[in-house]
Order: structure tokens, then C-alpha cells, then sequence
């Protein structure tokens, strides 16, 4: 069976350890090891009241390389003043001595609850155990990804393989992100890995290029999370990637793993039953067709009557009528999947409502809105909104 | 007893109809007519699908008059086209005839569910029962703000009385607004009737400033409703306002009003279990304030943990930390009533979970946070986000 896990291009490890920040033996700390200094690039959330790990990784990939990625989860290391940018760094340090690497080539993330200091003899045990665990198996690589989870029920991975030149490039990543997720970006922590040799310049452009539309267009809460981090590492052990036809082939790769991925997250928003898929198209502007995608998905009306099975059109029209963009009411037109419901500023003749309510009853939604205002489209991937929300959020106890 | 609904002030009476819009005997129709043409002044929804009945309302409130209000709730006649604006143009026209008035003193609205057309038969002979059932009564009042609700658990009516010169001034209100409810306004029908004499420019800007601060500063789930109404009528049957204390009498009276019914709102928004009021002081602008204010009070996060009597402070810096609010991360101060749960960048040292337990887990819970950065200050009041909100919306069929 191929390694369908982050640790299937060549030359990454992972190791982990159940280091007792969560209860229990569940898996809390993970490690990801490189066999050579990558080149390296990362996306961060762009809450102010961003975690002390982001403080430090964006010290650390300014020069766009990387050896190491330590996360823990269970405790966000977020609002913790001075010593919570401390620990983050003490967790470079632990990882960087384990390797006799410079801390600088360590990136740290940390998700779970908000204002609480991380236990760090339990982490430094926790790197100390999982340096020992390293290896490119696809279990080490499936226990990482179990590693970072918080509210997630699935742990969510993606791999595509393409051939440059001579030689087959892979290209993986595994998040986790299931509560707290809104764009710019999902409360989300995402890894990519592969074995291209790509230029850090490069490289960034091209992980920005495939971040916006897939993680930056899915929301579960329309909450921005306070430790988004988003990283690519390209350890160059296959085949260098330079010409035009090449960048385009790899960048493919890297953006159906981050679509493959953002979908992953919403199907598995906190207590989602169904994901819906919102497109907007006709806009005047990009920036009203996510305006108005996004005014869309974060309806908690629009989100219960799907997760109803109850193809309620009205909270939908009602959703953009709230928003700025530019539009005409009587020329906008509302599609489920691709049946009329809505069009001319009045309901569709003869809507077969059963027929309806089978479409937003499936596990797939598309919802799609022409605002027949010009030629600009965006979509934006949500789940509905249950009672399993609520139970999640309301006992996640601090 | 004293009569404390909308038909409190002199020369104002109501009827009501269970005309079949609604299933069963509830009552869905309501009539309010005042025994002389009044000033009045009303604000409608700022969403551009917005309902036929906003349509004629614009067109006839125009001039500062009206007689009669008419409404009904099941069906909000919004998204209906021209035959929607046409029905809404019967119903004032129904109600014109039989009191033998000009339609144009008419103001229609509905509330209910969106894309269904009006049923004009049930809807022509409800306003013929209601004209029939007309009363000064409090019982005739309490009807007619039974007769307007939607999803709302109980009626909302306050009044307020103030002497001006030698009289007695009476400000009734009565309110629906639970589900839909966003600033710029709630989902929400609010009517107010005064036996004070002012003119219709004065009441204008009477209005606009008593609802700003009020039914502008509720959210319950941030979705700006296609209906929204706040009208105020004053028939002049006892004293004319016109020094400028008695307008401040006035003014303070109205907002009296205005605020009990808004709260009343944020007490019965779907689902909720507690009212949460979020004050941001220390704002750079008054925008600012409002913003992160709103910021907070419709994060679901917050609102989710509020439930589950979780002071889960992380989540309110999280919310903050999303705006683009003008602040200083280490400079914000957070407080739970009095309590300071966050500042300087980090948690409060000796936090007693249990005290602060105790405070998210009364009815009413105060979230008072300093941004550090100026002088002004901004109120918003919501509530708590419960399994029951998911249960209301995902099975309140189409």
C-alpha cells in the first residue's frame, strides 16, 4: 500500500508522543523532520491576537528555510504575554538540540484552548519521545496528523503525485481544523511537504497562490482563529522544479492537496452533517463575488435550514440583500445545484419542493448565485449549523 | 389596572384576526388605528431584498402621516415581485375602505417566512374581523402584540409616562424580534404610539436617535432581516411638546421604550438561556467601538461558551483580535462584569474560575472590555447560542 500520509515524499519524518497536555494517552505532540534544511514557506492568521508560536515562526521562516515543524495540541499558547513567546521558542530549542540543527530552522505551532500557559516539562518529554519515534512510514506519518487534532473527528490528509522531467514529484499535507475556522484563515493548522526542489522565493508564491482559494474560502464559524499557520517545506530530494511547464504541473499538485484538504475541514466542521458549497457568479468585482459567497456560508439561517433538509431560498436572498455589493434585485437568479428557485425578484413557477429539499439533503450542497452584475465568480465551502455545534462549543470547557 | 400595552396613550385602539395565515385559532393579523391622523415617522430595513410591504411603507410614510398600521405575521411577503407589492398595497387598501380612509395613511407590514405570496381572501377577511374587533382596551392591546410574533416566546410591550406642561404623556410600544434579528436593524416589527402633539420633522429625528442606541445595538444571529420596521405615531391627544425640555422629557421617555423592547428582543432571541451586553470602552472612534462590540457579540464562540456557562475569556480576545479595530494587543482590558480576566497581554494572575463561572451563568451577563486606545464607548446586546436555536431554524419549514 503506497504512503498516502505527509511522510510519502522523500526524505521526511515525523515522530509523536501522548505528552499530557490532553488527558489521557491521546496523541498531543507531533514532530516533522526533514533529512536536509528545506526551503520554506509559511502563511500565518492575521488575528492581532495572534498565538506566541506564530511570534516566533514568523521570525524563524523569514529567511525561508526550515528543518523541523513541532506542534502540540491541547493548549493554544495564545494571550500568554512574555512567557508564552518564551515557551515557543524553548519548544524550537528542545527540538533543535534533539537535532543539533539551529532552533531558527524549527517552526512551532500550538493549537487548543486560549489563555493558559503550555505545561513545559510535559512538552520538552513530549520532543524527547517523539525524536525517538522518527521514521517515514506511513504510521508515523497517519499519527502525526492524529497528533495535531482538537475537536476534529478525522484526521484529514492529501497526496498527489506528478512527473517532472524524469522523476515523480510528491506532494503531501495533513491539518487539522474542524471549529474557530473563517478565512484569512480556517483556524486551521496545515502542513505540505515534498521532495521538488523549488527556490524559497518561488515557493512562497506559489503557497499563497493555492492558500487563497481553497483554505482561505472555507468557514465552519466565521471565527478567525489566533493560530492559523499554513506551511510548505520542499526538501528538493527528487527533481528541481524551474521551467514555466513544470511550475504549473507542481503548482496543480499543491493546490488540489490544499483543496483536497479545505474540503476535509469543512466536511468535518464541528458537528457538520452536510457541506455546502457556495458559488457566486455575475459579480461587478471579485471582491463582491466573496463578499457576497461569504455573506452566504456565514448565515447561521442559511446553515440551520440546510442542516433541516429545508430548502428555505428566502434566508439565502435575504443573506445578500444584507450585504454592499452591487446588484440588481430583480436580476439576481438562485440556483440549487442547477434548478431555478429564485429569479426576475420572484420564486421560480412551479417549484417541486420535495425535489428540492433531496438536493440540500444530500451530503453535498451547491448553492449557486448569478448576480448578473458582470463577469467575476468566487465560491466559498462552509458546513450547516447543528445542535452538535453548540454542544461542542458550549462544553469545551477551559 | 393600568392599561401598559400599546393602547396606553390616549386615542389609539387595536383589532385582531386569527385569519389563517398562521395554522389553527393564533391570531395573525393586527390593526392599530388611531382616532385621528397622526405624525409619524417610521425606519425600515436597510437589506435591498426587502420586503413589498417596506416598498408601499417608504411611499406612504413619505408626507408624516398615517392612521392605521396593519399587519400580519406567517408570511412576510418578501421576494414576491409586483404581485407581492401589490398585495401589500390590498392590505392598506382593505383597511382604508373600512375605516372610509385614504390607503396612503396606511402602513403595512407582514413577518414570516420569505418567497410565499400572501393568501389576499384570508388576509381581506382578517382585516374585516380585526376593523369589527377594534378596542382601546388592554386586552385589544395585548392581542395585537400577541398577533405580530413569529417564533417569539413572549409578547414584548413597555410604557412610559411623563408629565409635560399640565399633562400626562403616554409612550407605548409594543415589538416582535427573535430570529433574524441584526443591527441596521433587528429582525423586527416595533410599533409606538404617543398621545403627545409633535411634528412630523421633530418625531424624524426623534426616532432616528432613539433607535440607534437601541434596536440598532441587538444582535441575535447577525442576519439583517427583509422586513425590519420601527414606526411611531403620535395622534397629539393630549399636550404638545415643543420647549426643548420637554422635548428632552420626551426624547428620554421614547428611548426608555425603545431600549425595554430591544432588550426584550435580545431576552427572547431564539434559543436563549442569557442576555449578554458587550461594552467597549476605550475606542479610538465610536466606529471602532461599535465594531468590536458587534465583534463580539455575534461570535458564536462567545456565544457557545456563554451557554455552557464557560468564561471562556479567549474566545472574546479571539473575536477582537479579528477586527481591524485600532489597538494594542498588550493594552486591552477585559472584564467579566467587574472582574479583570485579562490585561497586559496576558491572563489575570489568581483567577477564580469558579467566581467567574458564576457570572457567565446568570441571565444576565456583562462583558466590559477597554481597548486602551481612545475615549469612545459603544453597547451591543445579544444572546447566548443554544442547541434550541439550531432546533427553531432547522425545522421552521418552507
Amino acid at each position: 500500500m503506497k504512503n498516502e500520509t505527509i511522510t510519502a515524499p522523500k526524505g521526511f519524518q515525523t515522530g509523536t508522543a501522548a505528552c499530557g497536555i490532553k488527558q489521557g494517552t491521546t496523541r498531543d505532540l507531533g514532530l516533522l523532520v526533514a533529512q536536509t534544511t528545506c526551503a520554506a514557506s509559511a502563511v500565518f492568521t492575521r488575528n492581532r491576537f495572534c498565538g506566541s508560536p506564530i511570534v516566533v515562526g514568523r521570525e524563524h521562516i523569514r529567511n525561508g528555510k526550515l528543518r523541523a515543524i513541532v506542534v502540540n495540541s491541547g493548549c493554544a499558547n495564545v494571550a500568554t504575554g512574555k512567557r508564552g513567546i518564551a515557551d515557543a521558542r524553548k519548544m524550537c530549542q528542545f527540538v533543535a538540540d534533539g537535532l543539533c540543527i539551529d532552533a531558527k530552522n524549527v517552526l512551532p505551532s500550538s493549537t487548543g484552548i486560549i489563555g493558559q500557559y503550555l505545561p513545559m516539562n510535559k512538552v520538552q518529554h513530549g520532543i524527547e519521545t517523539a525524536l525517538e519515534t522518527l521514521s517515514s512510514s506511513a504510521t508515523a506519518g497517519r499519527r502525526f496528523a492524529q497528533a495535531i487534532l482538537t475537536t476534529d473527528t478525522k484526521i484529514k490528509q492529501a497526496v498527489e503525485r506528478v512527473r517532472i522531467g524524469r522523476s515523480h514529484v510528491t506532494v503531501a499535507g495533513c491539518c487539522k481544523g474542524s471549529g474557530m475556522i473563517a478565512p484569512n484563515m480556517a483556524t486551521m493548522l496545515a502542513y505540505v511537504t515534498t521532495d521538488a526542489d523549488i527556490q524559497p522565493r518561488t515557493l512562497k508564491q506559489l503557497l499563497t497562490a493555492a492558500v487563497e482559494p481553497t483554505f482561505n474560502r472555507v468557514t465552519v464559524d466565521e471565527c478567525q482563529s489566533t493560530s492559523d499557520t499554513v506551511a510548505l517545506l520542499a526538501n528538493g530530494a527528487t527533481a528541481t522544479v524551474s521551467s514555466q511547464r513544470e511550475l504549473k504541473t507542481f503548482a496543480a499538485a499543491l493546490r488540489a492537496v490544499c483543496e483536497s484538504l479545505a474540503y476535509q475541514i469543512a466536511d468535518d466542521g464541528e458537528g457538520a452533517t452536510r457541506v455546502l458549497e457556495v458559488t457566486v457568479s455575475g459579480a461587478k468585482t471579485p471582491a463582491d463575488a466573496h463578499r457576497a459567497a461569504r455573506a452566504v456560508a456565514t448565515s447561521p439561517l442559511v446553515k440551520t435550514a440546510i442542516h433541516g433538509s429545508d430548502p428555505n431560498w428566502g434566508r439565502i436572498v435575504q443573506a445578500i440583500g444584507a450585504t454592499s455589493v452591487a446588484f440588481q434585485p430583480d436580476r439576481v437568479t438562485v440556483r440549487l445545484n442547477k434548478t431555478v428557485i429564485f429569479a426576475k425578484g420572484a420564486p421560480a413557477r412551479n417549484l417541486d419542493t420535495k425535489r428540492l429539499a433531496k438536493i440540500v439533503g444530500q451530503r453535498h450542497v451547491p448553492i449557486n448565485i448569478n448576480l448578473g452584475a458582470g463577469k467575476a465568480s468566487d465560491r466559498v465551502l462552509t458546513c450547516d449549523l447543528s445542535r452538535e455545534y453548540v454542544t461542542i462549543n458550549a462544553d469545551y470547557h477551559t
